[in-house]
């Protein structure tokens, strides 16, 4: 039961809500409500424990190895959250006695956790709970959390453990070797631990501080220890309406945060900087800390991005600031050795990976809206490479080859080999992915070259993003398959987006894909040589720049791209998918589940129809557009239409990187109505009301999507080519749209409705842009009304 | 609410119960309520889930080392008998709802748990419910478990989830590397892992069958899996009075187990040895299988102990057949390469190492009832002479110096080197006893010599015995420290059996056992010489046998033994016992908790107060008494009642080990009131009503105290020297008392009353024994009726 009406006056649109407590469908609440700030991730379990919880906390890129067959993964550092509480000797929980007014709110303008409810216990006692809890994205290594207790009726006796618990694991795989723990001054607690293989310290500190009825409480907590665990418990006497209120504190750091002062690093320094850090947070107190966290949230974030939404669908605008919260909590802005998870930091799903989701579904709304934070993240990518190297030499290519799956930079590959276990063969299922999902190379030139285009950064290429054009470039030289028969480069035994067709040859993504990277390389070679060969030189310690170029012009005019059918123009997603059996899909289209389709077919038949997953054709299409090669691609309105019409029927929509790029279709072609029941599915997936969607975790790339969408389907924003483009197509449910890009390193912020256009350049920075066929120039604010020039 | 009386006609004092389910008390009745059978031990966990549960699973041996700075131990390995149970879709516990009629239940004689009660679910559906488990000791690798479910009122849909979750670990140790999981023809599972550094594989097989209404279902479970973890989701319909009934059976193998009959391990060859013996169970069905187990237990244990009490307090009898019952499934009798852990298979307390607890607690039952099991136990200590050698070494001595702490024999000294960090000062605390608790490897040497006088067993003294007594000679040797002014040997620094007192000098119990042992080995070298001497020879590829008596000759008699006070009889216990402050201790004495003395002081306080945590001086009373050495100690009965009266005032009883030889000695000294009051106490160590005693497990060595304060203490059987003697000490309330020992290979059944004194000898082999003072001989039956012979 998630509902989005419960903020009222200035919270209206700004609020999550649970509204009934179910122990079976616990996920749901706690990862679209997880807190975070880049640095880190806490799953939103409730306070008191349940059977089916899952409570998780994330460190971003203090990635560990838990076994020697096992894939590196993000560890579940430890729980800080669980207070086991107990009324009058009994453990309180929601599954016992009676509950009113129960709420679980997320408050996306504060990034705060609330829960709230009037609890009547077994033996008859009423009682009024609240919980507060936030993730400071003021102090990175700030949790904060509170409890209030009021007791209604009777005189009761309260007690609760609190502490720090790293018993936690992955689904039972321990990351840490076991640490010390202390209690410092019969009150602040603390745990260290150690990544077993990886080295990586975490220092965990807490403080308490308890009040009843505002004053200070100052009985000394029973102090306890176990294995891997530290806590203290509190006993309190209430009177009726006495007024329990307690605040805890806590830091966490690792060896990994590169924001560490010291000269020299040791364990001694760390546990040191946490436990002083957590005391001068216990100085201010939880308000103001708390307080420094909004005023963060409200001046990087909200005054930042500007975004505005008039929907008859108030939903609209809460699921476009769902988008952006998670947008901010998932990306690791501090630190360009770490990328963003498939499921952010919000679950043990995919291992706290990065697929090509970042640059293909993520990214954009960095590029576009906040350029530090896609700078961060390429340049990750750009530390990757050194592992992208590493994988095309292990698999006989030559160049860079991105990893399908990424997680410290110098890990390299880390797609598990091996997936689950055949249910039926009883043999374990090969994951693929790792070895021929090979596009990824050609997504990471694709992004570059976008956020050169947005924001015109030069010494970002200078230092990193030619590099990894260029390289990729050369991974794909080496990979193509010449033909003789059809005196042509082939791209055969692949992945492309559509992972219901394993083994294709020539998927029409990837050749596409593969060729613009080819030219892009070409074209950025040729600038260079001409106006910085400096450049150029540099890069001679890595590759032989002269070969390179002369390999990518002699190759790149023989790649295979496959053209539209000439009777109705549809163009073949691989060799063989249009001669691949038809049939009813309606009734995998219909359902509320995914990948019901399933339940009728094994891997192997589904293989052999034509049923699409996910966005294939229709991402290369919408992708390319914004490209210089859209000459040599085939992309006439005709074309698209045509595609469109036959993918979507074929595309089940099974993953949740689909939706967005369909939306953003439609909206192209002119189905805003299609178009906008595409982008409402898309914000379903994780804020929807199915209560099992999210268990193991947010769907990252379909919340890039849900601004993807919008801004770029719906405000039909495209900078194609370096021309930035805007063909507004606004759903006859949104009366406006506000939000602000960063174009050229200048904000600019843009105002559409049905009948006007407005746009106001923050640096008076003259720009030049295209808005429905029409240029313009611009070097503060422009007003425009549609009706007046298109009539 | 334990009971003991539930039992009825021929399971009259068979039966131990717990009449209420309280979810925060469920260490108790899961510890001493656990299953075994020495290859492997079953926590007594509820089938449905509970918030403070234990969920444990043990195979013997299986050691591991989590991490680099933790001790080996013996890992959790995974849980198979948890069902997640479903009632028209809610979850079944029994803290909702409302239960009738709850009864868990330990079958003592069919070695067999149950589980029943009547819920009523919180929509008002009434169920019945019963479960029954057991751990084969017929099939050693085979655990049984059974569900019965009738819906008494309302038709009800039933689901459960069954399976093998390997998610499990010690307190948030893991100790297992992931490995393979599969589903053999949609409904045998199975999980393989393996030890992360001792590398042990170990396969767990589970199969199922499902019945309603005595009619096999032949509906597919749904089959799941999740990261070490396999399951199937059995969905059943209920009518009014129909009966389902589940049976799951389960092997466990591992690669460790000195009963595989391949050539070559592979895992492929234990992972088909673990499926092909789990469909032989699966064909013989649960019954069959049950009824194996049982026999095995008749036939195996209770036919073959034959021990009888009439009493009239019949708990008595229950509890010393709860003794028999742990004592069977902690000891590995079919693997000499194991010892018995201090808290048997039974919890994660003390790692599954083996202390002295074995030696003078536990083995004395099985040298006198079970002579092949204390044979392998005793030849799991020769296996540990390598360890114990490098321990000695290590820490500067010749010689074998055991481990205060045993686990794998190789590894040496497993003792932690620090326990948990001192709350107060926040420094970690020192554990002493690996370095400067000695005492065991005399302690190990009398065990070898008891088994001897009791057994004759020659072949085991030739291969095993004289070598440890010789080599444990030779480290006392190098550990004695001349003292100049005394003209004697000392040992200083030390702990002995008396916890409360670390760091003393020339703890009495430790040089006179050390006297002891040095004795032995001159003796045994002597005999050696006299008659056999190639065994002597076959020793010297270890050390210079010659040598090494002549060692033990020149320092044996200058080792300083304290003297009984003149005053008083009483021996100082160390240097400084009776010179410590003396306090009122009845409040410690009378308090129902343990170790109630660290409220009001610390450890360094303790230590400089005369208070002792357990036997020490009377301990030491008691072996001595055993030996040929009686003649230099102080043993007259004004001795040991001075002691015994003096210590005893003394004692807090704050360990598990100290009760039985209290008991024993008060028997000796002829006060049957007392020794048959801590009899009583002994036994609730773990058997009493209070719920909280064996969270961590069950108490080995107190279990083991309790066959020895009956045949020890209210029997008086005792060796001494090599001469069977016996003077009955029977409690005013007991009528008789009939129990089985083994002497000198041949089995004898005795029969007490307080007025008759029967002896059966099995093999009509001639013996000779004392009775009260009396010399006798018998080669068939002989009665005696005391008040006869004395009056």
């Amino acid at each position: 039961m998630i509902s989005y009406s419960r903020g009222k006056g200035n919270l209206e649109n700004w609020v999550v809500s649970e509204e009934l407590f179910q122990p079976d469908s616990l996920g749901k609440s706690e990862a679209i409500m997880y807190l975070g700030n880049g640095y880190m991730g806490l799953r939103s379990a409730a306070e008191e424990p349940y059977m089916k919880e899952v409570r998780n906390l994330f460190a971003n890129g203090t990635f560990n190895k838990a076994g020697e067959n096992e894939v590196t993964e993000l560890p579940n550092i430890a729980d800080v959250t669980r207070l086991d509480i107990r009324i009058d000797g009994d453990r309180f929980s929601l599954e016992f006695g009676k509950t009113k007014e129960y709420i679980k709110q997320l408050n996306i303008k504060t990034a705060e956790l609330m829960r709230s409810f009037v609890w009547t216990s077994p033996k008859g006692k009423v009682l009024q709970f609240e919980f507060k809890r936030f993730v400071s994205l003021d102090n990175l290594h700030l949790i904060g959390m509170k409890m209030f207790v009021k007791s209604l009726t009777d005189p009761v006796h309260i007690s609760f453990d609190t502490g720090i618990d790293a018993q936690m694991s992955n689904s039972g795989a321990q990351h840490f070797l076991e640490g010390e723990r202390r209690i410092f001054d019969k009150k602040d607690i603390q745990l260290i631990q150690t990544t077993r293989e990886s080295k990586i310290d975490v220092v965990i500190s807490s403080t308490h501080k308890v009040f009843v009825n505002d004053v200070e409480s100052i009985n000394e907590p029973e102090m306890n220890m176990a294995r891997r665990k530290v806590w203290l418990t509190y006993n309190i006497k209430l009177e009726p309406n006495d007024r329990l209120e307690v605040e805890k504190l806590t830091t966490v750091y690792t060896s990994r945060d590169n924001d560490l002062d010291f000269t020299e690093y040791t364990t001694r320094h760390l546990r040191e900087k946490s436990l002083s850090d957590l005391r001068n947070c216990a100085i201010k107190g939880y308000e103001s800390n708390f307080q420094l966290h909004k005023e963060a949230w409200n001046n990087l974030i909200w005054s930042s991005y500007e975004l505005e939404i008039n929907s008859e669908n108030p939903y609209d605008l809460l699921a476009l600031r769902f988008s952006l919260y998670h947008l901010t909590i998932m990306a690791p802005a501090h630190d360009d050795r770490m990328g963003i998870a498939a499921k952010g930091l919000s679950g043990e799903g995919y291992k706290g990976h990065s697929f090509w989701d970042t640059e293909i579904f993520i990214l954009p709304f960095f590029t576009f809206s906040n350029p530090a934070v896609a700078k961060s993240l390429l340049t990750y990518r750009y530390f990757c490479l050194e592992g992208a190297r590493k994988k095309a030499r292990e698999n006989g290519f030559s160049g860079a080859m991105f990893p399908w799956e990424s997680a410290w930079p110098p890990d390299g590959e880390v797609t598990p080999n091996l997936g689950d276990i055949d249910i039926v063969t009883g043999e374990p299922t090969k994951i693929w992915s790792g070895f021929i999902e090979q596009h990824i190379s050609a997504d990471i030139a694709f992004a570059i070259y976008q956020y050169f285009n947005v924001t015109a950064d030069q010494e970002f290429m200078n230092h990193y993003g030619y590099e990894v054009i260029f390289d990729t470039a050369n991974f794909w030289v080496s990979r193509l398959e010449w033909n003789e028969g059809k005196q042509a480069y082939h791209i055969n035994n692949v992945i492309g987006p559509d992972e219901y067709k394993e083994h294709v040859n020539n998927n029409a993504f990837t050749n596409y894909m593969v060729f613009f990277n080819m030219k892009l390389a070409i074209r950025y070679y040729e600038t260079l040589m001409k106006e910085k060969p400096s450049i150029l030189k540099k890069l001679i310690t890595k590759f032989d720049m002269n070969k390179a170029y002369s390999l990518w012009k002699a190759k790149v005019g023989k790649i295979y791209l496959p053209q539209p059918r000439a009777e109705d123009f549809v163009i073949p997603q691989d060799d063989t998918y249009l001669t691949l059996k038809e049939i009813d899909l309606t009734k995998y289209k219909n359902q509320k589940k995914l990948r019901t389709i399933y339940r009728d077919y094994n891997s192997e038949q589904i293989n052999a129809i034509q049923v699409t997953k996910q966005a294939d054709i229709l991402l290369m299409l919408y992708l390319l557009n914004q490209t210089f090669i859209s000459e040599a691609v085939p992309l006439s309105n005709a074309v698209k239409e045509a595609n469109f019409y036959y993918y979507e029927r074929k595309t089940l929509h099974d993953s949740s990187l689909s939706l967005s790029t369909h939306s953003i279709l439609a909206s192209e072609i002119g189905d805003t109505d299609l178009a906008y029941s595409l982008f409402r599915k898309a914000t379903e997936v994780d804020l929807g009301p199915r209560m099992d969607t999210s268990d193991e975790g947010i769907h990252a790339a379909s919340i890039g999507g849900i601004w993807k969408a919008t801004v770029f389907g719906f405000a039909g924003v495209r900078v194609v080519d370096g021309k930035l483009r805007i063909n507004p197509k606004l759903p006859k449910q949104w009366r406006h749209l506000k939000f602000k890009i960063h174009w050229q390193g200048q904000p600019i912020t843009l105002v559409l409705s049905h009948t006007t256009f407005s746009i106001k350049v923050e640096n008076k920075k003259k720009i030049e842009f295209e808005l429905n066929n029409h240029i313009y120039e611009c070097d503060d604010v422009l007003n425009i009304d549609f009706e007046y020039i298109n009539g």
